[in-house]
């Protein structure tokens, strides 16, 4: 806590902690430059706004295309959805999400998202935190990913289309 | 893990632990009925998404008209904003948020949220981890909000404007 603030100043700002992170600004998360988009599956790409090593979550747009499909998988912690474009539904629930809907899908859940096929192109905001584990039909596990899984896959996209591997490290906090 | 999945149902769902919470689905996170929105300070509204009592932390959308301001306050832990309409900026920041963009604040900012005065409405995605603390020029705190403050501040507009305060009940997680 300063002693004397200068108040002259109008108005009076206060200092950052010198050991504090800087922030993260991004004016136009669904980036102009397609090479921000890195590709995830046939017709799945995922742009990373925050990728949060210290506390291990993500939070990134997904953005699919024609029916699209991303593996059954489960989430051991909760997931945060906010639809900007597009519609999407889970197999294993009866709800559509929608342009402007939000969502909070509690842990323990096993789904599979699906874009359907009327559907050009949907886009949304997902905060994942921790892993989601890719399943086969039985529940046993065959892959997985994580927050360093997803820092690897950008550096490896953005060194190949020419942006230049460190360009992810913006997102690294 | 099931032993034996019944896989003629085509595509086989996987059954949700037993002791899972339900999950939140909201259509229309902007929402059309104006009592909705909780009113928290002169032109400054919020709109429970998710008030996350196990972890505290809460999902809301901050709505702020006709240039209101979101008194200086500090964050001990991170926020994620997501620019849904209109734009704003911090007293402390050189940089604005607009329509469609993210940002993270990194924990140990103290910052006052300004709506211009030509922004008719602002919309953000918030989630706040943790609290608020309100303070004065000198870093004082002067008073705070969590997720319980949250949950008040809901139940009692929402028996006043005739959902009943147990509509607060379905963000809690």
């Amino acid at each position: 806590m300063p002693d004397t603030p200068d108040t002259t100043q109008m108005p009076y700002q206060l200092p950052f902690p010198s050991d504090a992170l800087p922030e993260i600004v991004i004016s136009k998360a669904i980036p102009e430059d397609e090479r921000i988009w890195v590709p995830q599956a046939e017709n799945v790409w995922f742009r990373p706004l925050c990728l949060n090593r210290s506390q291990g979550y993500w939070v990134n747009l997904l953005r699919v295309r024609r029916s699209g499909v991303l593996s059954r998988h489960r989430h051991p912690q909760a997931v945060h959805g906010f639809v900007l474009r597009g519609r999407w539904h889970y197999l294993e629930h009866d709800w559509t999400a929608e342009e402007g809907s939000y969502v909070y899908e509690a842990p323990g859940e096993t789904h599979t998202l699906v874009v359907p096929e009327d559907v050009k192109e949907m886009i949304t905001l997902f905060q994942v935190n921790g892993v989601m584990c890719y399943v086969d039909p039985w529940g046993k596990v065959t892959g997985y990913e994580d927050v360093f899984t997803k820092i690897d896959m950008c550096g490896k996209h953005y060194a190949d289309v020419g942006l230049g591997m460190e360009f992810v490290d913006s997102f690294i906090r």
